[in-house]
């Protein structure tokens, strides 16, 4: 059986809707989606990059987030066909291990928790796929990777990209059903 | 450069002599080490098997664990010839996330927190050696299995076999010092 390792943020949580509602909400902007295409929170308000950074210190940060649309069908139908594992790097927000894990058990709860990774550098995950937003996790891992889109990776080529879950369905599902 | 994975209980953490301490203290017996040849405190008595894995629920007993002698130098040691990951099976009591992390950064204050990874099923773990005490985590492990011995494993047979941190280094570091 295949193994899928699969990101968290901005892949199955959608993380960068929330963080941009407290920054708008505590330093009266109106940012949007758009204007992050191609860059991050932190590099378009680089005076601000502590304060930015610190809403993710927040141990709450991560409990509540919106689930990626799909994600929660397509994964359990991946589930069938494939070993699903879950791969976020926690280590660079240590106060969030416990919102995530709670996170998943109560939003992905068909999934086993032993398949659950913690960790920082992805390339000691042993997967034939990695699906994620940042491509930097693909320089060392040995199978393949699947760039999810995010605005700060839109002009990242040289992956094979997926935009939403569908496509994810697409591309590890379709075979199977011709 | 290659990669060792270390696990972190009864291999660079004393996690069994805390265990027994606190259950002849609570249960009025004089259990040993010599007694857990072969066996774990849960099958030695299994009528308190649910009183013996809520000590390990306790989100601190993890934080004061007593270091593995040798550990600490012999793992700095390796880190300047090989890539260190420490790798434990966390989400058994996903209660001990913070406790690990935090003895981690206290101990091993020279390795990468990139590097340390929580998980449940080992074989995610894409390393060229583990370094464990449960042998059953090197049954889908694609590189080579180093049982490090403990009471619980001691009939163990099957699998390169260390018996304490020095004879690791031998193992290691001493075809560099020919």
């Amino acid at each position: 059986m295949q193994r899928i390792a699969i990101d968290m943020d901005e892949v199955i949580a959608d993380f960068a809707p929330k963080h941009l509602r407290l920054f708008n909400r505590d330093y009266k902007e109106n940012l949007t989606a758009k204007d992050l295409m191609g860059t991050r929170l932190r590099e378009l308000r680089p005076q601000l990059e502590k304060e930015i950074v610190a809403y993710l210190e927040d141990p709450a940060f991560f409990r509540d987030l919106e689930v990626m649309k799909d994600s929660q069908r397509v994964i359990r139908e991946l589930s069938e066909q494939y070993e699903i594992f879950i791969t976020t790097a926690a280590m660079e927000f240590p106060t969030s291990f416990n919102a995530k894990y709670e996170w998943l058990k109560q939003h992905f709860p068909f999934l086993n928790e032993m398949n659950f990774v913690f960790c920082g550098d992805k390339s000691i995950i042993h997967a034939d796929y990695l699906i994620d937003d940042n491509a930097r996790h693909f320089q060392r891992f040995k199978g393949q990777g699947i760039l999810f889109t995010a605005p700060h990776n839109i002009n990242e080529t040289g992956y094979h990209r997926v935009n939403n879950w569908l496509e994810i369905r697409e591309h590890f599902l379709r075979a199977s059903e011709e």
